[in-house]
């Protein structure tokens, strides 16, 4: 570590494990081993230099954005390097002729929206943590959000990266061009794999028009599978929507009983939609809600929205959370919320759901006592069979958070032997001491 | 080969020279070598066949569609087998409550688009040879085509796939939903592989909702150069075009001859634009134009843009060509497009240009003497220029096309040694011994 310490500058190296401990853990219960420092890093030549000596010394480094992540990916192990690139927040360049913004990976989120706002353009990934996510964080979990039913996820906004591989070499994939083929799709492969291939220390990202006028539908249920039905029916109807968020009611409670936003009794599931234009047809695809109120004020939308950007703190009040991801085609969703349903009641486990319908991606949080070190065995046995369900559905176990550790369990079911031993030579090629997050994602 | 005819069912394998050597080129000029034979394979299960006969022979295999290919990627090499997948013309499912199409490889692209408007849907990936390319081949290059500058390219219609690795064993990656991060983005990574990683014996493919109504401009310019100023002005302007295609005055001329389309002396250039809605912000835009029409009849805009997809047949029939691609950021088009046409003259090179142009994606094809075995050196010398002036633009050497074997040559300055070497070592994790497409793409 003395070498590392006097090799960057003063300041970037902390090793008292009091400070050190903060930065072990993500967003969830997964309980972290013990780093060896923490990297504060400012500059792309600083990860560099962290890697080099990485390398050198064989020390397993785990890069971590603002650590709000879902799945234990930026975890520590014992002995690892966490590589912090909260530091790095410069929007190198901000083109509108071109829509694109070149940004570093500690850029919150919101802050690159913003900045695109300025010029009449946005920064369409928007995961619910996105006032305080980093664009590296996204890069490495592929991370999704509301507006993706409209927009895609964040590889869909990634034209082109400059990437510090474990040896410390730096490469520049894709490009800045709207369209190019050349050579196999690295940004790609790199955006979804969770710092274990290499350390993305920029990123040329795709803005696009922010839309002038948005319409937004709130319409409550009295049963939740009534409203998947509708969200079924609005995507089937061809509506394009720009959002369309479920929330049960486990979800609204844990809301009502923090915010007060008067839950009637007999609600059992609201819906969000918000389309550009009118959103009078998706209104009227919710002809079974008990209320349907339709607003074209951008304010009443942003408190409507950012209620159910608040659903997973409220959640946490309520007790641990392990917050699931499963994504399942939009025709089917009706027979997963089922599913969820029948599972938290068969195993007397308090589940609940929001989900970004328009994708099919459902976010069942299983909640569990507080104190406890990981998700009791009824938990576990819940999951496990909303995991399966939505295999058999013709879904997948991830449709945002990414795998981290807590879902490698699951992982084989989904992907076969052979898609394994092809992911493990593909992390060979680019990581073949292995000290690039070990043990996550695949 | 005995031990592969055996193996397959009756007629599938060709051997006769006369007849495999209608299989061994592309639409290029590159001189194929002799293959030992061309299979036709007619399902998944006959490519595993021949894939492990191929790897217990070591016979290098080249995997084909139609042939409509412009960088040699099908092209034949000497002792190889093709392997012909136009005989896989099954669309094996197509959802429309979940908008997606399972199909296999020898599907004619024009063909899945018009079982998806059946149902009021489309499946967005146009390139100019719709009507005869295959799915199989759109997808080994990621074409692109003109509705791309709105909807994306293939890569972003592509789900999942079913694949043939090298040694025979089958693989499915992705997912039928429209998200999903379970593991690294492998679908991608084949998506533009060009045949180097595997084979493609199905693709689960995105579909779209069809636009209901197109608006359409024609515009006329007496300045190459004005009418590329046009195209950033509109994209800087958001018109959210679903189609923005540039022709110059040598591809109209090499149209009027073939179509007596009534082509004005003064016209240096044609824009034609589509989009959802109105077009009159877009027809506004071409303030320079010296003509400009906006028609809302299907009729017309189908009758125009016919006349811009038969713009590559119009210049064979000026002589051979060499069809360029390469794509700059938008903002930087009329620098591009003056540097053709300055590179043209120097090197006294007729070079006609047609542009995807809402995409920044430019194709000067540089026309040379019929029976020349291959372009002349002042072609090469000026597609150089051409191809390190879009690059210093910030560009790609290729935006749809694909590297095949004619841009081999110039990969490594776009992409760097370390990329290259990343691209060895990936080929190497799915094609150990170097049978699939050897000598291509990257």
């Amino acid at each position: 570590m003395e070498d590392l310490i006097a090799a960057l500058p003063d300041g970037r190296v902390l090793t008292d494990p009091d400070v050190t401990e903060s930065y072990a853990r993500d967003r969830t219960f997964v309980p972290p081993g013990r780093p060896l420092g923490v990297v504060l890093a400012e500059s792309r030549d600083e990860v560099v230099t962290t890697m080099r000596w990485a390398t050198e010394h064989r020390v397993p480094v785990v890069p971590r954005g603002a650590g709000t992540g879902l799945a234990g990916g930026a975890t520590a192990t014992d002995g690892c390097l966490i590589l912090s690139l909260a530091r790095m927040t410069r929007i190198r360049e901000l083109s509108p002729q071109d829509e694109i913004a070149v940004a570093e990976p500690g850029v919150i989120t919101a802050d690159l929206d913003r900045a695109a706002r300025e010029h009449g353009l946005m920064y369409a990934p928007d995961p619910s943590s996105y006032e305080v996510s980093t664009i590296g964080g996204n890069l490495a979990t592929n991370a999704g959000g509301l507006r993706c039913v409209k927009y895609g996820v964040t590889r869909d906004s990634t034209l082109g990266l400059e990437v510090v591989l474990a040896d410390g070499r730096i490469i520049n994939t894709g490009r800045r061009t709207v369209k190019g083929v050349t050579g196999y799709d690295l940004t790609g492969l790199f955006v979804g794999s969770e710092g274990t291939l290499g350390v993305i220390t920029a990123a040329t990202l795709r803005l696009r028009r922010a839309p002038a006028e948005l319409a937004t539908v709130a319409a409550e249920f009295t049963s939740l599978r009534d409203a998947a039905s509708a969200v079924s029916a609005i995507i089937a109807a061809g509506c394009n929507p720009s959002l369309l968020e479920l929330m049960d009611r486990t979800t609204l409670e844990a809301i009502d009983e923090w915010k007060n936003i008067g839950l009637e009794p007999g609600t059992r599931a609201m819906l969000i939609a918000q389309s550009e234009g009118s959103a009078d047809q998706m209104a009227k695809l919710c002809e079974a809600a008990s209320f349907v109120a339709v607003s074209s004020s951008p304010e009443e939308a942003d408190e409507l929205i950012g209620l159910r950007r608040l659903a997973y703190q409220a959640k946490e009040r309520l007790g641990q959370c392990l917050v699931e991801d499963v994504c399942v085609p939009r025709s089917v969703l009706p027979d997963m919320i089922s599913t969820i349903e029948d599972v938290a009641a068969r195993h007397g486990v308090k589940i609940a759901t929001v989900a970004h319908a328009g994708d099919g991606n459902t976010h069942p949080v299983f909640i569990f006592e507080r104190g406890l070190a990981e998700p009791p065995p009824e938990v576990w046995a819940a999951a496990d069979e909303v995991f399966r369900a939505a295999l058999a559905l013709g879904g997948t176990l991830t449709g945002e958070h990414g795998v981290g550790v807590i879902k490698r369990r699951w992982l084989g079911l989904e992907t076969g032997p052979v898609v394994t031993e092809i992911h493990q030579g593909i992390k060979q090629v680019f990581d073949p001491l292995n000290i690039l997050n070990p043990g996550k994602a695949i």
